[in-house]
């Protein structure tokens, strides 16, 4: 059954049992361990969107693979214009509640167009296989650990040629399948999947064959390991700090293939490394395009916070400054936004049905919203006070000798009892005053390739030349 | 016949005999005056391009209203989404070549919609005779004035109570029509035009009721006058100098009524105070989509002179810092391309047929790039380098004594002649160091409303309450 | 005797028993506390530097009040523009390795100069009760807690007409002193003083008369309570992770002061509301002079990472948008550190000896800084890469079954072991992905008044009626 | 006698008979040519404000080499701290009226300090040489061209390597003295001068021998020619227009030696190319230090100018945004001012007795300021309005008819005539809307030095190698 709801999600686990280790321990529930709790409440979050009635028309759509049901933003394969535009708005709305979304289908459906590519380039038939894949997913429900980044070691080298390589690789080929060896990076939510992705992160050259490989394992496939990195929330159960770290965002894992058998069937590239340079620019196209929606939906969140501590502090819109800000941040999500859409309203669809957004726009949005993030942050210090770094913690506010003097020091709007205030302080503290601050600004500048890229990106496809010429004209040269 | 070659267009204007002055003198042919010649040259450029066989189909269009072709850009009225990003599409690519795409349509597209508006709330039968006064322009290829903008007078004061009346108003009802007096600023093309085109500019009360005026009237009637402020290029001719402002750019009028007659046919609202509001809002929605695209090109124009006079200064796109700064500028031009289609992308249709674009993303990208054209013309300074406020004179150059101390001392690059490099560097000279410079901050930070105007879009209608409620759901509050 | 070491400066504290409680419970030993150890350990290391042969020079001043040494940055009173200068350079110094430089001698400074005022206006003699007062703490090398920010309640209302008055105070007037109740926010490093200074921190009018105090009492008189707030830092301690924060910067604390008495050699103001302006504009020229210096400090300690992780990710500076990057931090910093020596240069002597910097250039140059922070954190995040918020943690390092293979991913540079590049990436961690990322920003947007607050003060001391006058005369009028 | 009056200066250029060339044409003279007469008047300005009662004790110095009174800002070779400050001060201050201060003495300063290098390293006796030429300009009160940036020809080959060599050089040694030929582009105010001074502008190797010529001659030495660029204002008489380009402001000149000897006594360099390098290491911490204070002058006077338009259109400040954008050019005004007084209390005492400004503070101030003059004059074009590019031209207002329609349409606030709100806006245009606008943006960019070679001089003096230890301390590595 396609769109499982959050229970199920978690009951479905159980099946499973991965290697994972959290702080330095091996994990034996992953589905109880209080340092994951945060990670499956988040995708818990994803999979009852999808489902509930209230919200299914919106999050599901019904799968041309399948004829069932699935998760937009999880397991549909983007097809058209329309489902471009629908997952800009989604993503947006789910960023702008608890920072990400889940978008895995974006990973999904930009392996589905480079997979079509290497058959096209290769006579190969990996694709027919990669469909058979989403279609598994599709009718399990199963959740995706997606692996893309590798380590890449020493800079200055290729892969090949790393004194100790630790990119994914094949380390040998048997009659039934391969067996890779080799750690990817970054793989967010990792221990709530049931099946690792694996691809390939950059282009490669004929002597880095050995690296082009995709694929894809269930979590507890023997030889694969993860070492998962606390979700930024509090460790401790609290009710007043941290009200979004300490409820929601994933681990950050470091996935580990020692020696990992992938039976034939999930083999979705092998050697054809003149294929790698494919992915990260499909990538570049879909990804960050959905990104521009994300960072909106980031920047409404922390305006709306913004907005909610100015009236708790008393002093709500009425100073120039606050209104400005405010608006200004408006105006970053929106242009972010615009051009999620406009990425959209330009794209084309690859050959393999996959529809691909316009790179230039979508990397250029993205490279401006990305910038404003630090500012916006600032912002959110600025409105709503210096008390969010030096307030008394939730257990002096539970202390009954010192709640009386904290409940007369910090009243202020008579619109909100101190305890609001202090809930409200600490929303604004937990996304910019905490290590929640250190991943907003991680995912945003780092994930999805860092801006730098971006501007590779519009360099390489804007049309330089046609400009040039014009200039030309104009001058008469 | 609906699309006139430019020819055709200098020919119908002979037919009018206009009140025109420029430095003040009395303008006897506007077709031939040596102060109007970039007017005229830019308005028969935007006629060619309708008309001539290798751009018809880009920007022609067949109109629902007369079933004939006319200028997108001049006198359709967008209908459908799809017109929106074709019609962002042309202004980008005229606005790279010569500034300004002559989007009159926009004009007459904004006021369809209020004029509808005006009939569905009084009863009034003012939007057939508008319907015909665009079928009467279509079919004739007409060029229109627009006059929107009032004086305003003492700010302090409604239009009503000012001690000294300038904006536009009835001054008399008669059985056939009106007479209005009054003044329009800001008459873009002005003295090239058939017909002159009036509206109200901003809200008004029931006391303004008489400002609320709409109308239409041929460019030579009775009691019209316009000042004409000379284009920003030489008043002499030249060769190498100025080589955009030289031959394209218009003046810019103050449109006088001095009692005016105004046939009812030609009146289009009066006394509908409550309505006036809604121009400004049509116009913030579909103009300043518009203005995106204007801007995005005017962005590509810069930067491809940019790149123009690295090459020729023999430097190229090398030094990262001369890649980084023609970098930026293409995605600041992408960005609010980007926010063009975006804002066309989430647009809806008016219930006049109209289609108007999202009015908070096409402000948010506006606001954007408007931001950036000091920075992108300092960018453009660096890169062309101090010869552009310090090289001969053309003059200097057509001395033969002088030439070859010119030609050695200012050679470059191998692969352009000295004097290619002094064309390029006067196009840079002509775009960011000259009179032209002052028209294109005016065009980029004036024209459509200035910056406050996007900001004040953008805050009211951002749904700000609901992003509050969703930090209050997550503080718990 | 006047410089104390940091351990005679832990064995000092024991003299006292301050009413300190850290989330939600009383602390018995402030000097032993572990919550309170990075606190303690920062103002020991303050002492430190000071005393040691090796700073001595630097750090330490002849006072000429008693003709001993004492610290430049905790005690002196700045009465040259040497001493502005000096001390520019020490703080920049100071907070460029640990944050905070611990510069209490700046709010002495404008208290000094505040009281003059109140002798000078009102005939009275808190003069040299406050003199007095400062020899003792020079003499005894004490540190102070400073009170000067009030809760302030409802915005909209004067202290007087609070509703739930928490503002510090007179309630009651002795013969030999008065009694004060209130509170006052944002105490750093309370717990770790000796003594407590109050001063007002805004304009008073007569009907807030008994607001008008200014006072100084141990920390442990009776009725004085500290809420603090944990330093940033992680509680557990840490060998990798955490390494500014684990050992550095100091808990915030709320001061509670409920009846408090206060003989009448340590009340320095009370009653005279006219002069209570004077602090904050004192405090506007000097503490902002200070903190443009305190904040190129950061500065310099976020590129200094930033280019530390640059080589031991194996890129270096070769890039050129990391060292572009890099040089852009530079300049800000510079920038900063330019105008706190320019605001000294352009400096002038209080009446009472106090040299006080210039206040529109220091809130120029603290502005522009402040309004950097979050760009520089995100260059931070850019430079050092997704693994400051994705790597495996220490405990994961120290599995000696996870650590093979932490150290093969996790190499990159020859230069540098992967334990060496794991320590490197914490500090960034640390500096840009952490709670003290969210106490940075604190320090830096809010700390000595928002940056809303330099615009009021440039804005207020600005001659713009002379460059009216100017622009008068040139355009004739 | 040192200090001429703006009239002796003029008598005084009588006895030259230079060659110049303005627009194609040769020059008879100078003095009282129509496309000259903005030059004349300017320099003439600056000899009246040194000599002039008023203003002598701000602008006149008694020069130790002659214990004569000398023009601070054009002759005086600045020689302690206070030299520098107050140097900044009146480097504001007219630049805050007329754009130029005119400030020559920096030329002559750094050059100085290279000179007496030379021969410190080489055993030259050039220095003697130039302090006489230094006395001869300060007792006859001459001025001098400043002749530094050669053509540079083919960016990618050294100067002798040029296929058509145009920098200056070294054609011919003759006993009494050498040849020159080449050119100097960008000399300021050319025809203007009676010396002309001529300075390598770059780093030269063994090589480039030839060009490492240092020398003055008289402007009217045989194969001497200027050819100049008019100067941005109008060259036709206006009243109300082009308010301050029509008076201020210099030509730009390329200055052509064909073949020009100079005497032995007035060669100050002759092959010693290691030292080339110095000067433009000196003239970027002396002449950028200057120029932050002449851009903080410029911005003054945009804000005054912006203020006072604020004002005739009957808004003045009380608009949020426009009290915004003036208080954020103060700051940025005070920003660049602070760092030039920084620079100077950081700097220190060349060898040869010239004070020298910090660089890397000189140097981050500037890149500050100059990157925010396109944003300034896009707030002048918002303040002020669009009427600076569309309103009637000074014709229009003086033709009888034409004006009392302008005057009711362009009366404003009832403070001001209409006459003045055009005279006001006239200047606005004449700032950012004009040629002259092109020349800010010159001068600004890439007048000493382009915005990059900031950040090369900051890049390579800033000791970031110490940041890096201070990294690698706290981390632990």
């Amino acid at each position: 059954m396609a769109l499982l709801s959050g229970d199920e999600y978690v009951e479905s686990l159980k099946v499973f049992s991965p290697e994972v280790y959290v702080r330095g321990e091996r994990v034996d529930k992953v589905w109880e361990h209080p340092l994951l709790r945060q990670t499956i409440n988040h995708l818990k979050a994803g999979y009852d969107q999808a489902r509930s009635p209230e919200t299914r028309a919106k999050f599901a759509v019904t799968s041309p693979l399948t004829g069932e049901d699935v998760s937009r933003l999880h397991l549909h394969i983007q097809q058209t214009q329309e489902d471009v535009l629908v997952k800009a708005r989604l993503t947006r709305e789910v960023s702008g509640r608890r920072i990400c979304a889940g978008c895995m289908s974006n990973m999904l459906s930009v392996t589905w167009a480079m997979i079509f590519d290497i058959d096209q380039a290769h006579g190969t038939t990996y694709f027919p296989r990669y469909v058979e894949f989403i279609k598994h997913l599709q009718q399990s429900g199963q959740a995706i650990a997606w692996g893309m980044m590798d380590p890449k070691g020493d800079r200055s080298l290729p892969p090949s040629k790393q004194p100790r390589p630790a990119d994914l690789r094949v380390v040998e080929r048997r009659a039934d399948g391969i067996v890779v060896s080799g750690v990817k990076l970054h793989t967010t939510y990792g221990p709530g999947a049931h099946q690792v992705v694996a691809v390939p992160c950059r282009a490669l050259g004929p002597q880095d064959e050995k690296f082009a490989v995709a694929l894809a394992v269930p979590i507890d496939t023997p030889g694969l390991k993860m070492i998962a990195r606390p979700s930024p929330g509090p460790s401790r159960p609290v009710d007043l700090e941290s009200p979004l770290s300490s409820r929601f965002m994933g681990v950050e894992a470091m996935t580990i293939f020692d020696r990992v058998f992938v039976p034939e069937e999930r083999v979705f590239m092998c050697g054809e490394w003149d294929q790698a340079v494919k992915l990260p620019f499909y990538f570049a196209c879909l990804h960050r395009q959905s990104k521009c929606a994300c960072s909106a939906g980031h920047t409404d969140l922390i305006l709306g916070t913004a907005a909610l501590c100015a009236r708790a502090n008393g002093l709500g819109l009425k100073p120039s400054h606050i209104r400005d800000k405010i608006t200004e941040m408006m105006m970053a999500a929106e242009t972010a936004f615009g051009c999620a859409l406009g990425a959209g309203a330009a794209g084309s669809e690859h050959a393999s049905g996959v529809f691909l957004p316009d790179a230039i726009i979508a990397n250029s949005g993205l490279d401006h919203i990305r910038s404003r993030l630090g500012i916006h942050l600032s912002h959110l210090h600025d409105i709503a006070g210096g008390l969010i770094v030096t307030m008394p913690t939730e257990a002096d506010w539970n202390n009954p000798e010192l709640r009386p003097y904290i409940d007369d020091a910090l009243a202020a709007s008579p619109e909100f009892t101190t305890e609001e205030r202090l809930r409200i302080l600490n929303l604004a503290q937990d996304l910019a005053a905490s290590r929640l601050t250190g991943t907003l600004l991680g995912f945003t500048i780092n994930a999805a390739g860092s801006p730098v890229t971006n501007k590779i990106v519009v360099n390489r496809l804007y049309d330089l030349e046609s400009r040039v010429n014009i200039a030309r004209q104009i001058a008469g040269v």
